[in-house]
C-alpha cells in the first residue's frame, strides 16, 4: 500500500507538471527524475537552501533591541526582564534548533558573536559538535560601518579568534551587524582569509565579485525569511512565517528547473529558537523535503562549490570600494 | 459513493445559487455565457484588471525608504546593504515579473523612473520588448507637488524623453511620486500630450475630467492591492496579499455584471518581484482566469477605450485646478 | 434532496447542542426552536447585531487621518491624493454598503457628520431612503471633549439640523469624534432630546444611566469590530476582519442563550465601503444568518426596546458628571 | 469508497508516524498511555500549562495604555472613552474568563493589582470563589524598578494585604509592572514570604535560584502567548493568537516526552476577556485536552511541586543581586 501511495503522489505530481507544461511550455521544463535534471548547480540539485543560525546572546549591549527596548530604562539600571529574554537564546533557543537540525540531518551556518561564545562557551561547542559551520559575526554587537580599516580588521579578527579558541573552528564566512558593512569590509575579510560574506540582498544565488583583483563570494542573505525582521519586527505569527517560507520555496523551486536558485533562511537564538517558530520550521523542512533535488547546505560548502565554477555569475556593482 | 459526493456538492452549490437569486434578483443577474453579458465596458468584458509594475531602482535618493531607512546612516556614508536591497529590483525583480506576465500572456503598465532606465537600460528594454506599456513616473524620485509649472513640466518631460531614448516608446500615462501631484499636474500632462494619470483613489472605474476644456482620463490607482503599501509598509505576508486580491476580485467581478468595474494592482521591482509575491500573483491570476469576461489590460489601452465612450463617468471634483 | 440537506444540518446542529449541554449544562441552555427561547431580550431573540455606518467624507479637516497623513504636506498645500481617497467614500463606499444592506434587508445606523451631508446631500438622502437610521456625529470633524456646554450644544445641534434639513430625519443617537465626549455630553444630548449615545466600551449590551435624574441609554460601541481601528489602523486584511467577526459572533451567540448580548460592528464610508471589506461583511452576514434568533437592528429601535424594560442593566459609573 | 478513504487517511497517518519514528527515535518516544510516561515532572504529566489572568482594571493611572493613549488628552481632562474601555475588564472580561475556566474545570493564577480589588471587590471575590490563585501584582500600576528597598517592600505588601482583606487569600507569587523588577525584588519577596515570581523569560520550565541562600522559584512567564503583547500591542487577531498557542503547544508537548516542559499563557481582564479571545482560548483548551498527559495548573501548585524536587534546574544567573 505504501507503494500505492507513492504512485498516487507521483501521478498527482505528473498531472501538475503536465498542466504547467501546457500553460508555459518554455519556462517550466519538466524537472522530472532527479538524476537527469540539467541543473545549473554544479552538484545537480534543483534548489539549495541554506539556514543561518545567529548566536548573539550575551554579546548584546545595554538597551539592545528587545520587547522592552521601546521603553528603555535609564542608563545603568539593569533591565532584568530584557536580560532574561536574551538568556533564553542560550538556555533554550540554540539547543532547540540544534535538535531540529539533528532530526533532519541538516547542517547550518552559525554566525557567532565572539562575546556570546566567550559568555556561553558550552553553547558554541554544542553548535560546532553538531557539524555546523562556525561563521563570524564580529567580536560584539557593535557598528562596523563607521570603523577605520585597522579597527575593523581588529574587530573581525578578535571575533574569529575567540570562537576558534573555544571550538577549534576558524570562520571563512562573515555577517556584519545589521548587514551594515563599511566600504572596506570586503578587503578586510579577504586579508583575513575569508571566502565569502552574506551582507547582500541583490540576488537569489551566490555570485563572485573582485576584491583586490581576486574572486570573493557574495552569498545571498534574506530579510524575507528572517525571524528578527518578520517575527520580532513585523509581528508575524510563526504560521505566517511558515506561509512565507512555503511560497518562497514554491517559486524558487520552480525556477530552479532552469536556473541556479538559492533560498536563504535566518534565525536568531532567542527568536527562532522559541517553540512555535521551531515547529514552523519543522513543518517547512518536511514540506521542502517532499520535492526531489532539494538540499540544505552550509554556506562554506556552497562557497567552495561556486567559487571556481564558470557558471557562477560575476557582479562588480561595488567595484569602486573593492580595490 | 464518489458520485454521491459530487452530487451533494452540486446540490449545495445549486442551493446557494438559488438563494442568492432569491435574495437579490436584480443585482446578481446571471452573468452566464460571456458573449451575451450586457456589460458596461465597451469591449463586453465583465471586469478589467490592470497591473502597474513600477521600475524605480537606481533612481532612489540617498536614504530612500528601505528596510534600513528607519535607522539611517549619516549623510554621505554609503548604506551598502540598503543599496543591495534596491539592486534586487533590477537583477531579479523585474525579470521575475516579466516571466510571470509572459506565462499568462498579460500586458501590464510599467511606470518607469527616468533615472532607473538610464542606470539599467537593459531592464527598460526588456520591459518594452515584452509588449508592456512604458508609462512615466518622473525623471527621478523627487517631490512633484512643490514644483512650479515650468519645473514640473521639465521634470516630467525629462523622464519621458529618457525612457523614449532607450526604448523608443513615449509615455501617455503618468504616476507622480507617492501619488502626490501638484495643482498644475494635469495641465502639465495635457500640454505634454498625455492621455491619462493614475494618482486618484476616488473610484473603481476610469472617469473623464476636463483639463483646459478637453477630456483627460483619470485611471483608478490602488493602495489596497499595492505591494509597497501592504507588504513593505503594513507587513502583510504574500498570502495575506493574495487573500486581499481574491476578495476584492470577488466583489468587483460580481458588481461587474451590472456596471463598469476596474481592478487595479500595483507592484514595485524590489518588492513585487520577490519570489513569494510572484507566487501569490501567479495564484491570483489563475483564480481570476477561472471566471469568464475577465481581461488584463494596459492602462493606455483602457484610456483609449473609454475616452470617447459616452458611458464613461465624468467627474470634475478638481475643476478649480484644471483651467 | 433539499429536505435531506436541511435534515442533515439540523442533525449536526443538534449534535453540537448536545455536546455543549454535556460540557456546560448550566451556561448553554438549549437555544432550540426560536420561539421557545427564554431570551433576555424583550423581542425574544438570542443575539442582536447592530451595524454603524459612519458617513464623514467631505467633513474632514485638512490633514485628516489618511494613508498619506503620516507624512503631511505643508499647511495650505492641497493633498490631492488624500482628498481623492476620501472622495471614494461618497462615490463608491456608501453606495456599495447600501447595496449590501439591501441584499440582506438589513437596517443600520448611520452616524452622519453634518458637513458631509451638506457636501454630498445625495448620499445622505440615499442612506435615509434605504430605511436606515440617521444618527448624529457632530457638525464637523472636530474635538468635542474641550468645548464648553453652550458650544458643545450648538455643535451637536447644528449637525442634527443639517442632516434633518436634507433628509427630514432627526437624530436620537450620538457618536462623538473618536468617541471622546466631554463630561457634559450626556446632559447636552438629553437637553436636545437624544435617546442614546454609543461612546462607551464597557459592556456587551445596552444599559441605562441617569442623566439629570432621567434614564438615558448607553449603547455598546466597538473597537474590536471596527474597520477604522483594525483595517486602516492595525492593517488587518479583510479576511482577518472576517475572522474577528465570526469568532466574536460565535462567543456572543453562545452567551446569548442565557443572557442579553449585543454585537456591535462599525464601518466608515471610505474603508468599510471598499470591495474586499464589503465581501467580508457579506460572508459574515451569511454566517450569522445561519443561526436562529439572530437579528440585525438599528440602534434607535434597540434603544426604544430597552429603555423601559426592567431587565435592562443600570450603570451609573459616571454619575459624577451627569447631574 | 468511504471506507477506502478512511483507510487511506489512516495509512497516511501511519506513514507519517513511521517517518517520525525513523528520523528521531530518541526524541519522540511514544507518549502512549498516560500512566506509563517516564515524565520529568513529579506528577507524571507530559506538559504543564499555566494561565495567568491579570486583574488590573481600576488600578490604572491617568493616561494608561489603551487604544486611546497614543493621542492623550491634556492632564486632568477625563478620557471617558478610555475609562469605559477599562471598565469592560470588570463588567465583562473577568466574568467571561471565569465562565471559561469553570466550563473546563481549570484553575488559573490571577495577578491582582491591589487598587483593582479595592475598586471592584466583587470581582476579586468572584475570582477567589472560583478556586483560582490570588497572586500579587503591586498595590497599583506603578514602576517598581526604581523604588528603594523599603518603598518596594511597602508597595508589594500593601497590594498583598488589600487583596487578602477582601478575599482572605494571601499571595505567594509575584508579577511586577511590565515584568520590570528592581535588583532587590527577589529579596523583598522572600522577606514577605513569597514562594515564586514570574518576571523571567529565560526558560520553558520553572527553576530554582538562591536568594539570601534559600531556594526561590522562578516561574516562566511569556510574551509569546500574551494577549497584551500580541493582541493589543502587535494587533494579532484572536485567530492568529490561537495559531500561536497551538504551534507552541505542539512543540512543547512533543519535547515533554523527554524533558520537563511548561507552557505559560497570559490574559488581561479587558483584552483576554473579550468574546473572540475567549472563543480562541476555548478552542485551544479543547485542542490541548485531546492529548494525554496535559494538565492546567495554578502557579502556586507548580511552585510547591518543584521547589523540593531534585530534578528542578538551578540557575543563579542573577546571583549578584540576590545576596
Amino acid at each position: 500500500m505504501k507503494r500505492k501511495l507513492a504512485t498516487f503522489v507521483a501521478l498527482i505530481t505528473g498531472v501538475m507538471i503536465m498542466v504547467s507544461w501546457t500553460v508555459s511550455p518554455k519556462k517550466n521544463e519538466n524537472p522530472a527524475p532527479h538524476k537527469t535534471i540539467k541543473s545549473h548547480w554544479p552538484n545537480g540539485d534543483q534548489l539549495v537552501i541554506s539556514v543561518s543560525m545567529q548566536f548573539e546572546t550575551g554579546g548584546q549591549p545595554e538597551g539592545a533591541e528587545s520587547p522592552f527596548s521601546g521603553n528603555p530604562l535609564p542608563k545603568g539600571q539593569p533591565d532584568l526582564a530584557a536580560e532574561s529574554w536574551y538568556r533564553y537564546g542560550a538556555t533554550e533557543g540554540i539547543y532547540r534548533m540544534l535538535d531540529l537540525w539533528k532530526k533532519y540531518d541538516i547542517k547550518v551556518t552559525s554566525h557567532v558573536v565572539g562575546a556570546a561564545a566567550v559568555r556561553y562557551p558550552e553553547v558554541a561547542k554544542a553548535i560546532a559538535a553538531g557539524g555546523h559551520e562556525m561563521a563570524a559575526h564580529g567580536m560584539s554587537w557593535d557598528n562596523q560601518w563607521n570603523k577605520n580599516y585597522a579597527d575593523e580588521l581588529q574587530f573581525v579578527k578578535q571575533g574569529v579568534d575567540a570562537v576558534a579558541a573555544i571550538t577549534g573552528q576558524k570562520a571563512v564566512g562573515y555577517n556584519a551587524n545589521w548587514l551594515r558593512r563599511s566600504p572596506n569590509t570586503l578587503k578586510v575579510l579577504q586579508e583575513l582569509g575569508f571566502l565569502y560574506h552574506i551582507d547582500d540582498l541583490s540576488r537569489d544565488e551566490p555570485f563572485l565579485t573582485k576584491v583586490n583583483g581576486k574572486n570573493f563570494v557574495v552569498m545571498p542573505y534574506t530579510l524575507r525569511n528572517n525571524d528578527i525582521v518578520n517575527i520580532a519586527g513585523n509581528h508575524w505569527t510563526p504560521e505566517m512565517f511558515l506561509s512565507q517560507l512555503k511560497m518562497e520555496f514554491d517559486q524558487l523551486y520552480a525556477e530552479g528547473a532552469t536556473k541556479r536558485r538559492m533560498m536563504s533562511i535566518s534565525f536568531h537564538d532567542r527568536i527562532g529558537g522559541t517553540p512555535a517558530v521551531v515547529k514552523a520550521m519543522d513543518d517547512f523542512i518536511k514540506y521542502a523535503k517532499e520535492k526531489s533535488g532539494v538540499v540544505f547546505m552550509r554556506k562554506d560548502d556552497i562557497a567552495k562549490m561556486v567559487i571556481n565554477d564558470p557558471n557562477t555569475p560575476v557582479d562588480n556593482a561595488e567595484a569602486q570600494y573593492n580595490k
